[in-house]
């Protein structure tokens, strides 16, 4: 068993943490909240009081945070990781952020004497719970072998994708796909109600069609039928990752013509009050943008 | 068993046809071409010299063809179907076309004494020679009662959807996600390219995540990776179907920014000399769009 430190107690986070406690592992976690840190003592985790500390007392250093910024911060900041750098740590990235900025933080590291994988996941906040996330790990091979026991523990589908960044590559390919997939879901949902079809019918049509979707089973009917978008994978999360993914197609000269119109109907989500939703209230962008009703089933 | 006529024996119609005969229907059947004579003759059809000699000895009138303007030819225009129009025939329309021009032909068809069901299908050939299809109908509940053992022949999941017409709304909307989802593809396929993933690796990675698809399962790999796209359901087929749906959407004044962005696609695809190839071939406009290649997985 291994000891981690854990920073990034979040919705995916926090059932990760979970899961390498129930499977044995030794648990360093940082957080400024006080429930989190009162939860995960009691549940046998050591709290530090910042990265470089937790960083000290472990040999794996996960973090899962937001943005490329606060991933560079525990990394490379004033108490971070790096003042705790020792050979045989890694730290092991499993927040989705740029490819580039995976290398630069992976570079100051190793200047520093320590490893660095970049591990994003898939599978949302249910899929860290259940311990089924797919995980798509970019660096050294025995680093990511060595790994292996805690993403066992925290993921289902374990992959070893290439060198630093490449899980990066991959996350945002796999986000710019997802993303797009269920503005098309929202964009198909406000066409069908505007035509006045049964979009229940519609839904089961679907699942059983060439449409039909990893996203669209889970979200078609639970989420856009319903009208009910709880906070998941949030509208801004999602929003995010497209960024991320347009500006690495910015930087290689890439087009993204069907890609680009995603990421304008999420960012028209976040002013209409969706930010913290689940994404596939992107569908809500194209309901009010049709001038109809997605959860009102009629016959045409 | 019925006696079913039979129009448009092509990718789709021809495998319905063998299937329909191979369930004890009767069939006559309507073609030109002398090898899909001699082989449906042989197979037990009877071959009928127009739709209205087919119409004349059979109960059911099937349709599979490509065009709006087909499909009101063979059923209204000179030896149509509507010359042996009688009561308790039925006009079963499986091709993908408006909506709208389902309804111009049924009102006409209902005017000399009858019925119609729109029952556009989803399965692709191989759904269509294994009998998998899906079925979405719109028209009245008796007259696709009267149609089930037809559709059970050639399909496995039968759906009424709503009045006539419901069923190419779907068919539509169906069209409009699965067309944007691979042109979706070949953006992601394009970006990981000129990022340097490695191709192969992200394909596993995202049958295993979010962003998997119906279509990713059966097309990344075994078409956009293998840079192959043996003719099945076209770029053009493709390109016709999104053009229905931002028809149908134009007429409600629904904006569809994403799904327009991937007809562009298939619009150039067909420049591209791509016309007659499966559709996932859009990704080759990403390549080219982007300067890459797609099929030279390397390592980042």
């Amino acid at each position: 068993m291994s000891t981690v430190g854990f920073i990034g107690l979040g919705a995916m986070g926090g059932p990760m943490a979970r899961n390498l406690l129930r499977a044995g592992h030794s648990l360093n976690f940082c957080s400024r909240r006080r429930e989190v840190v009162e939860e995960f003592e009691a549940l046998g985790g050591r709290h530090a009081a910042t990265p470089a500390e937790a960083a000290r007392v472990s040999e794996f250093i996960i973090t899962i945070v937001t943005a490329d910024a606060e991933v560079g911060e525990i990394a490379l900041g004033k108490n971070g990781v790096i003042e705790a750098a020792a050979p045989g740590k890694l730290f092991v990235d499993m927040s989705t952020i740029g490819p580039q900025t995976v290398r630069t933080i992976a570079a100051a590291l190793r200047a520093a004497g320590m490893g660095m994988l970049d591990a994003p996941v898939s599978g949302g906040p249910g899929g860290a719970a259940a311990a089924t996330l797919a995980i798509m790990a970019g660096g050294e091979a025995a680093d990511f072998e060595r790994c292996r026991p805690i993403f066992q523990a925290v993921g289902k589908h374990l992959f070893h994708v290439g060198p630093l960044g490449a899980g990066q590559t991959i996350k945002l390919v796999n986000q710019l796909i997802g993303g797009g997939i269920m503005a098309l879901v929202g964009e198909g949902f406000a066409l069908a109600a505007a035509a006045g079809a049964d979009l229940k019918a519609m839904t089961e049509v679907i699942k059983k069609s060439s449409g039909n979707s990893t996203l669209f089973e889970a979200r078609a009917e639970k989420f856009v039928l319903a009208d009910d978008y709880p906070p998941g994978f949030t509208v801004e999360l999602m929003r995010k990752d497209l960024a991320l993914a347009l500006d690495l197609a910015q930087a290689l000269q890439v087009p993204l013509p069907v890609s680009a119109a995603a990421f304008q109907l999420y960012t028209a989500a976040m002013h209409q009050g969706r930010r913290g939703d689940d994404f596939a209230a992107v569908a809500k962008v194209c309901e009010s943008a049709a001038g109809v009703k997605i959860a009102a089933p009629r016959q045409s």
